[in-house]
């Protein structure tokens, strides 16, 4: 072996390294935000959950914010997977939105972090900034694989893309504020009955107004 | 005039200047935030607007969130006297929207502190868990009025509110990031739309050739 192929073959291995040291510190950082929140999810417990000084995080991620979009990011990664695996219908979304009931503790990071990014020069709003026009376009291609270019409600997918990510946001933050008085997954699935023109169609879905209760909605992680 | 009285009146008058000084406060603030939105309202910069000690100003308000909570509920008395001018209906809803679009700072103050009192523990927490009570069944109850038992659309009045609320806050959210991209009052006027049927009535809702002798379907939009 050549000094340079060596040195090329010792910087794949410092690369690969440097990639398993950030995985390592972003499933901590899930760990405690399960188990603590995001207020609990302090820079420093991540450090020592990863077996890493506060300093050696730090050359990973300049700062918390940082730190957490790289959370968000794994988050989306198995959340597409996952939706690949079965086809982006309006389904999958229902299926998002139940399985995000199970786990307040990433809601609620997603929740105070997109909140804050709105203010000038915040270290996330590239990130969401982007992320929402990604997953927007993403919704509108679905709904169009889906439904051709007008859903059944009389939307088109362009115009119901940005509802559909606003009330997913919108009803996370009530249900958090409140998850005995909000139904999350079952409001998500009014709005899509809505969409899909099923909550006209036939006889009404309910007997009457469903009060919250019937199903213990935010049961999961001990709120 | 007796001891008793006099003290009850100085009493008074102590009182209504406490309350207008916690007024002057709440409009520096709201001056604040409209010129340099959330992050450059610092409780320093307020006080000096209010002719006010820093320490003065803390007397009224204990922390920053605290005062943006006195600036919420402000927001709320005028945008709530506006609708009661009115009566509450979907159309004064839109309206609020339009108006929204032109006080970004304050939509700024909301939704960061919104996103914020999801963490264990923030001061503004109980304010948002009422407000979000009292705002769902506020819109319930003007459905109700509006459409009765079941809104044109599907939904049952309790079932529409807290999406509308959704709604609202989640487009606030892309709108702030991404005002070129996001057309925050056209889609709520889309989400209006659906709730009331009106998406799928008549011809689809984009420029077509009006059909003859036919209503103009798509004329709410235009509004």
């Amino acid at each position: 072996m050549s000094a340079r192929e060596a040195g090329a073959r010792q910087g794949r291995g410092r690369a690969a390294q440097r990639a398993a040291r950030r995985q390592a510190i972003v499933e901590a950082a899930l760990e405690l935000i399960a188990e603590r929140g995001y207020r609990g999810t302090s820079l420093a417990a991540v450090a020592e959950r990863a077996g890493l000084t506060q300093q050696g995080l730090l050359h990973h991620f300049p700062n918390k914010e940082m730190l957490l979009v790289g959370v968000l990011e794994e988050r989306d990664r198995w959340d597409l997977a996952a939706a690949a695996d079965q086809g982006w219908r309006s389904e999958t979304l229902t299926q998002l939105v139940d399985y995000n009931s199970g786990r307040p503790g990433l809601v609620q990071t997603y929740t105070v972090l997109a909140g804050d990014s709105v203010t000038e020069d915040h270290p996330a709003r590239a990130f969401f900034e982007q992320r929402f026009r990604a997953v927007r376009a993403a919704m509108a291609d679905s709904l169009r694989a889906e439904f051709g270019e007008r859903l059944p409600g009389g939307l088109t997918p362009q115009q119901a893309a940005p509802l559909l990510v606003a009330v997913m946001d919108g009803l996370q933050l009530q249900w958090l504020l409140d998850p005995e008085q909000v139904d999350m997954a079952g409001a998500f699935r009014d709005f899509v009955r809505l969409l899909t023109g099923e909550a006209t169609a036939g006889a009404p879905s309910q007997p009457t107004t469903p009060e919250p209760g019937g199903e213990p909605a935010g049961g999961a992680e001990g709120r």
